[in-house]
């Protein structure tokens, strides 16, 4: 697939796992735990392609990783995914780079049968950009579940419907 | 741990593998695909012990494993847990096996500090003794998503306090 304005990848490389552990860290928004468990999806994807149940797109920009996103059917589910992953690299924020990458993401998930996009997040205060960025993108509230991460960290469920 | 009226084991065997697919199987609740699910964390818990994020709590009968729970931490949540499987063989059910099973788990998730457990199942006719089940056992209704599993399916998700 071919996106205008950007430079989309999707299938991912072995510098990939450096990359998005670089990218996620450099976000500042993620713990130590979220930066390795979002590498180690890389990893994993390396080692078992399409089983893994992961889809990777990345934006590139001068032959570097900027952002990207990484996906996959709900496991038993016939017609949901799961956004697992969203980032760009904080040089890059502003840009509306986030929302393309969103956009290019629904189209990949429409275009293989999915008929909802379900993303999660937290409901603490530095993540209000975060759920801004969902709502704007026309992602409804599906679930709020109360003291979730931690007490006093709610989990936010969004999901955009994809047959509209 | 020790159970009262049944003999539970936490630790994982080999023949773990074949026990679970047969049982899970024989319920005739699951789909192929789900059954394979089943079979492959038991797989991936022997492989990786407690990295793979997996617990399991087998009782069994004769020695014979009759039923079982799966059940593991949230990734990135520092207090709830996921109850992944539960299920007893239609040669035990009505003896309220299923249900000193939950009990068990969510002991050993308490003793594990976790305050919350969640179990996710259909919104489909099949499984509204699955749905009583866990609301006579006290758990709430945390969120339902429409057509989740299928166009007409939804998910329930049910949550239990466990510091109340």
């Amino acid at each position: 697939m071919t996106d205008a304005a950007d430079t989309f990848r999707d299938h991912v490389l072995p510098s990939d796992v450096e990359a998005v552990r670089d990218l996620v860290r450099d976000t500042g928004y993620f713990s130590a735990e979220e930066v390795a468990i979002a590498a180690e999806l890389v990893v994993e994807t390396l080692a078992r392609g399409e089983a893994s149940g992961y889809a990777f797109l990345f934006a590139e920009s001068g032959g570097r990783v900027v952002g990207y996103s990484c996906y996959g059917q709900v496991p038993c589910s016939t017609v949901s995914w799961d956004l697992y992953w969203i980032a760009v690299h904080p040089s890059q924020q502003g840009g509306g780079l986030g929302r393309r990458l969103l956009r290019a993401t629904e189209a990949r998930v429409r275009a293989a049968g999915g008929l909802a996009l379900y993303a999660e997040t937290s409901g603490k205060a530095q993540y209000v950009s975060t759920r801004a960025f969902y709502e704007k993108s026309g992602y409804a509230t599906a679930g709020v579940f109360a003291d979730f991460y931690a007490v006093g960290d709610a989990k936010y469920t969004y999901c955009l419907r994809l047959d509209g």
